[in-house]
């Protein structure tokens, strides 16, 4: 194992990505982090590095949440942490800014090319999402069905409506693309999932008039 | 040091208090992080906690950014990490939504009762900071002055305008006072900032009204 007390950052988000990878990969086999090219995770986060510089939205990735047991702190050299866990993280993956809105989002992926898992939520992210959209907030997901290629950004009041629905497992591939917006990868952003943003905004506009 | 592969996470909280004072404290010798009743963070985070509870508003601190170099995967139990680092942040500590509200914020408290030093701010938060705003975010800090148990909340523009101006290495308490909204600390919830919040975007609306 290389180390890199005070490595690049490029190399670290590698690193950070394969360990994430393998993290994740232990507890849902139905994500696929895919080899060939970028993984969702990586099309989200050079998408909003886009956003960002633009002057679009200002949007990043909450840090992996650590439970830290046990710190060293060597003579002449940075602090380092001996001894972690990882822990549960009680948010989504994603929130930021866009226009004066809120936005919160969580991205997954799945190999399945006929249904979405809904076991790839946990619990507590389900009650992020239905907490930030009692306060206005932009709330959605970013489902990705790598297999297909195909993403969409669905509405999270469509996820937590299916979440407590008794004997609901997945939502169907019919049923993501009824209730979504689809968006095509591409070059610049990666992912442009700020136009099915900018529909659920005009959605809401019409609906307060009214 | 006590191992807490599955401590309570009031235990952690704790221990990453600590860790986070200890850490800080290294960098920043005007923090001070009291062991006189809670510090700045804790009365923060019981405030969120409070406002989430009551549904007021969804606001949580980031997790501290860790960057992981060595992780064990023993049998039958949890994966450990063994070797990582401290990340300096690239955002602010808190956000949330608030009445749809966007709101982003930097916690600092000095033992200083006459001057706020600037350095106790990076400038790639000060930077954050100015994205979020050109966002219509609500953007501020709260500044605990910890010898005089006084805490304001300063508008981020301000904060932005004295960090880039030359040769000012810190607010005096008269420009602290002058620029901000002063809370009392008390007990449901600990620190009421969304009165200072309130009190923003009123004044928000009446400049938009114009």
């Amino acid at each position: 194992m290389v180390k890199y007390p005070t490595g690049s950052s490029a190399a670290f988000r590698k690193l950070n990505y394969n360990y994430q990878a393998k993290h994740q990969k232990r507890k849902h086999k139905n994500i696929n982090f895919s080899d060939r090219g970028m993984n969702l995770e990586q099309m989200i986060n050079e998408s909003n590095k886009y956003y960002r510089t633009k002057e679009i939205a200002v949007v990043h990735k909450k840090p992996t949440p650590v439970q830290i047991v046990k710190v060293d702190y060597p003579k002449r050299s940075r602090a380092v942490i001996k001894e972690a866990y990882f822990r549960q993280e009680s948010t989504t993956d994603y929130n930021g800014v866009y226009q004066g809105y809120y936005l919160d989002f969580e991205a997954k992926e799945t190999k399945n090319k006929t249904n979405f898992p809904l076991k790839n939520f946990h619990e507590h992210q389900i009650i992020h999402l239905a907490e930030c959209l009692k306060q206005k907030g932009i709330c959605f997901t970013i489902i990705g069905f790598t297999s297909l290629n195909r993403y969409f950004v669905t509405p999270a009041s469509a996820i937590i409506k299916a979440w407590w629905t008794k004997d609901k497992s997945s939502l169907t591939l019919k049923e993501v693309e009824d209730w979504s917006v689809e968006i095509k990868n591409g070059f610049q952003p990666t992912l442009p999932y700020l136009k099915a943003v900018d529909s659920f905004i005009s959605d809401r506009k019409i609906h307060d008039d009214k």
